[in-house]
Order: structure tokens, then C-alpha cells, then sequence
């Protein structure tokens, strides 16, 4: 699994080091650039974006090479990258929710501009409710990003975060290992990584990925198959990432696998638009909405169950790709 | 195209004529079976669909043939036949789409059951919303199909409908022919049925066919390539049928095309959630609906448009099953 140019000669953690240092020195340019940015949001969207990778790649690196490692530092350390990650992430949750809902409504409800009345009152009808829909949306997610940003910078400022900031500073000169650490590379490296592997291959094993290749399933949508089978869907996509960044660590430098990143993207959407669907039904619930505001909130819901099939409708076709035999 | 044994003697009548006159003689079935059902639910909609498959395939086969028959009599059965199936179909259409669309809403709220508050509220939220959208729908149709059914009733004991009885009656045992109806078959059979196969074939070439087999394309539900563009794939339904009564016309006793059968049933169901769609779309515009029912019906609306989509994807599979070589 790791590079096989790596000699007897090097240890487990002269491989993953270099790796933890990189995106350490990853995590503190977000940092940097996060203090440069002031009140520019494309400066801070690119630092939180910034710190947000960095902090995943060393929590899963940590939790998969967790052998290797100084295990009582790897377990501070995980569980306060993982708040700041939480944290700083339910911002860019808001934002991308919102434009991804607005986009929905704009593409079902678009074209539906001056036809004859009596073929386009359907889709007129549709417009006046969209209209209100994004509204309410609009309302609702920006004023729950509003709070996750005032979080996210009292996060940043916190005597928590400097303490995170702290001991990333010092990941990326040092890294704290266990005795395990400096045994050869070659003997002790594969065995975390399979595990995360074999973690990932059980987890998609156990989805329906024969129901999910036959398209306009249906599934989706129906509450029996449907939101609540999205859960092992999520797993996936955490396990997926895990393997990911395993497979990076072990082969820095290298190509990534174009494939796994194809299906981790059907993974991504299929969490964003299984979010956006509840975002949907949760506007829906507020009370005394118009019923045309409701039923294009209901159209919208819909249309997002049916992103969430289509998306793994793609996540079996990429999968099916990283194990198929090359033609 | 048509029957290889034919010989140099057979007539274009003496072929179309055993045709009509058992379309003819299926049609007085139905009309008997008619008056036999009385208040017999089952029996009176059997009766009502032989008698609407019959005038069917008997106008389809004067459309095609026309040229080969006595054109005045064939344009005039042709407009009474289209009279009598466009009432019987009526009630059809509203049972089935009722059924349709309580089908959807129980598929979609199924399994909705008893789960906990935080995660089953959403589905808990559509239970409350569909039963409501089903009765609201159930009121609807049932009056529409109510009507209908008066209608039909009406027709059936009309003068008019007499008068289309007593024309088929003849037609059950003699095909007023025009002078090209004693030429040989081998010589004019043929032009007709390639005129409705060409007709076919050009309507079907204008359908988006490569974006329709690319799976969740989300082409049915935005106006713009949606309902607008629903005309087109309607228009190809009856084209089909006129192909395929043609070829039954020329093969009879043969069997019946199974791919051309599963195109034209994709195509049955495209107009039918086409419809379904529209008619939930109707129900949403109900004055002082609950936003509760209103959200069910958006979600029943898009749900159908998502059926549409399936339907194109369905018809293009099976089409080109229908013009790829045998493999």
C-alpha cells in the first residue's frame, strides 16, 4: 500500500511525519490567512475552507495511524479538531445550503414566464410560490448563518482555539509518536491502512448499491427506503474520507485516485442535498406560510430526495469503476 | 410489411376487410357485454374497455387505409368513433388517475410510521399532509369520474351512438372499399403502413432521446424542458399506436411486437403522470387548502414529473431495442 521506493531502512513515522508537517503548515497558512482577511468574505471563506481541509486531514490521520502515534496527544488533539472543524463548518453548511436550494427553485420554477394562461398557470402558479419559498429560505439560512458565524469567531478567538493553534504549530515541526513509531515503514504502515480500507469496503458492501444502479428507483423518496436510509449513505462518505486521506498519507506526492474522488463528490451531494430536502421540509412547517409557499416547498423537497437517489445512482457507477477490472 | 404468403390475387380489401371485421365484431361485444353489466361495477368497465380498444383500432386502421377505403364513409365513422372513445375514455382516465396518485401518496408517506419525534417529524409532517392531499384529490376525482360516467351513460343511449353502433354492425360484415381497395395487396398495402411507420419514425428522431437516456437528466420537472415539452412525447403515443395497429392490420394472427409494446406502454405512462402531475398541480390551487395538504400535493406534483422523466428514459431503452440489430 505505501510507496514501495521506501527502503527496510525507514521508519512508520519518517512516512507519515512529512505528511502530518505539510498539512500542519496547511492549517497555519489558513490561519495566517484568516487574520489577513478582516472583512473580506471571499479571504475568509478561502481561510475557513483552508483550515477546515487541514483540520480533517490530520483528524483522520490521526485516527487511522492511531497505533503509531502518541495515542493520549492523538486523542486530545482528534477531539479538538473536531470541534473546530463542527464548528467552522455549519457556516459553509448555511451558505452552500441556501445557494443550493435557491438555485432549485430558480431552475424548477425558470421558463415559466409568459405562456398562454391556460398551459402555464401550473408553472406560473409555481413561480409566485417559488418566489415566496426563497424568500422564507433565504430568511431562515441566513439568519442561522449569521449565528454560525458569530460562533465560528468566537471560536477563532477563543483560548480553546489558540491551545488547537498551539499544538498544530508544534505537529508541524514534531510529531509525537508512539513505540510503534519507529518501527520499519514496511512492517507497520499497512496494517492501519487496510483497516480503514476494509472499514470503507464493509460499509458500501452493506448499501444498496444493485437497487441504487437501476435508475428512477424511486427509493429515495419514500420515508420506508428513503431519509431513513440515508444514514449508512453518511458513514460511507466519513469511511471514504478516511481511506482518502490514508491513501494520501501513505503516497504523498502522488496522483490522487481520480475514481475515489468521484465517488466521494456523489457522497458530498448526496449529504448536501439530503440536508437541503430537510431544510425544505423544516421552512415548510413554519407556521401561517402561504399553501402556494408550501407546495413549492413541497415540489423543492422533492426535487431534492430525487438529487439524493441520483446521487447514489453516481456513487454506484463511480464505485463499481474503482474495482472493475481496467478494460 | 405485409404478410409474405400473400399471393399476386389477393385484394388490399381481402386483406383489411377480416380485420375490420373482427375490431367490428369485438366492438358488439363490448356493446353486449354493455348491456348486460347493469349496476356490475368490474362488468361494465370491461365492457366500456372493449368497446374503447375496438373503436380504437378500427379508426386507426381508417386513418392508415384511408386511401384503399370509401373515403366520405371512413372520415365519418372516424369522427363518431373519436366522439365515442374520447367519452368512454373520460371515466377511465379519472379512475386511473385517482388511483395513481393515492397510490403515490401512500408510497410516499408509508413507512412514515412510528419513529422517534426527532427524526420522523418531517415524515410524520407528509403523513398528516397526504391524508389530507388524498381526500382532497379523492373529492375531485370522484365528482370529475361522477360526471363522466353520467356522460358515457348519456352517449350510450344516444341516437348518435346508435347510429355508430349500426354503422360498425355493417362494418362487422362488409368494408366499404374505394376503387384502389380490389388492387392487389402486394401493390397498395404497403404505402399506407410506411406512411405511418415514416410518421413514426420522424416524431420519435424530434425527441430529446440521448438527453432522455442519461438517468436523472431532472429534464421532466423544470418548466422548460418539462411540461412544455410534454406535447411532443403525447403526440409520438398516438403515432405509435397507429404504427401498431397497422402492423396488426397486415399480420394478423401474428404476434404482437413485445419491444414496440413496452415502448408504447412508457409512453401510456408518460401521458398518465404527465396528467397525475397536472391534476395534483390542480388540486394545489384549491382555495383555503392547509399548507400541510398543499406541501403533500408540491411533493405528489414533482413526484409524477419524476415518473415523466422515468417514462422517457423507459420509452428510449425500449426504442432502441427496437431499431438495434439483433445481437
Amino acid at each position: 500500500m505505501h510507496n514501495p521506493d521506501q527502503s527496510q531502512d525507514v521508519s512508520a513515522g519518517e512516512v507519515l511525519a512529512p505528511y502530518l508537517h505539510a498539512r500542519a503548515a496547511d492549517f497555519l497558512r489558513g490561519l495566517r490567512l484568516h487574520g489577513e482577511s478582516g472583512s473580506d468574505t471571499a479571504g475568509s471563506e478561502e481561510a475557513a475552507r483552508t483550515l477546515r481541509g487541514a483540520a480533517r486531514r490530520i483528524s483522520g490521520t490521526l485516527h487511522t495511524f492511531r497505533p503509531l502515534l502518541d495515542t493520549a496527544w492523538a486523542d486530545q488533539l482528534r477531539t479538538e479538531l473536531a470541534w473546530l472543524s463542527g464548528t467552522l463548518a455549519l457556516e459553509h453548511a448555511c451558505t452552500s445550503r441556501l445557494v443550493r436550494l435557491v438555485d432549485a427553485l430558480s431552475r424548477l420554477s425558470s421558463g415559466a414566464g409568459p405562456v398562454p394562461a391556460a398551459r402555464g398557470s401550473e408553472a406560473a402558479g409555481l413561480t409566485v410560490g417559488a418566489a415566496r419559498a426563497g424568500a422564507l429560505l433565504e430568511r431562515q439560512l441566513t439568519l442561522a448563518r449569521t449565528r454560525a458565524h458569530s460562533a465560528s469567531l468566537q471560536a477563532l478567538g477563543s483560548a480553546r482555539f489558540h491551545a488547537v493553534a498551539d499544538a498544530v504549530a508544534l505537529l508541524a515541526s514534531e510529531v509525537p509518536l508512539g513505540p510503534m513509531g519507529s518501527a520499519p515503514a514496511v512492517e507497520v504502515l499497512d496494517g492501519p491502512a487496510e483497516v480503514a480500507e476494509r472499514r470503507l469496503l464493509d460499509a458500501v458492501a452493506a448499501l444498496p448499491l444493485t437497487r441504487a444502479a437501476h435508475p428512477y428507483n424511486a427509493d429515495a423518496l419514500a420515508p420506508a427506503t428513503g431519509e431513513s436510509q440515508d444514514a449508512p449513505w453518511h458513514q460511507t462518505r466519513l469511511l471514504l474520507r478516511l481511506h482518502r486521506y490514508a491513501t494520501e498519507a501513505l503516497h504523498t506526492g502522488g496522483e490522487p485516485d481520480a475514481v475515489l474522488f468521484e465517488a466521494a463528490r456523489a457522497l458530498d451531494r448526496h449529504r448536501d442535498a439530503a440536508e437541503a430536502a430537510s431544510a425544505a421540509a423544516a421552512a415548510a412547517r413554519t407556521p401561517r406560510i402561504a399553501p402556494a409557499t408550501a407546495y413549492a416547498l413541497g415540489v423543492l423537497h422533492a426535487d431534492q430526495r430525487h438529487e439524493v437517489e441520483a446521487s447514489r445512482f453516481a456513487f454506484q457507477r463511480a464505485w463499481r469503476r474503482t474495482t472493475a477490472p481496467v478494460p
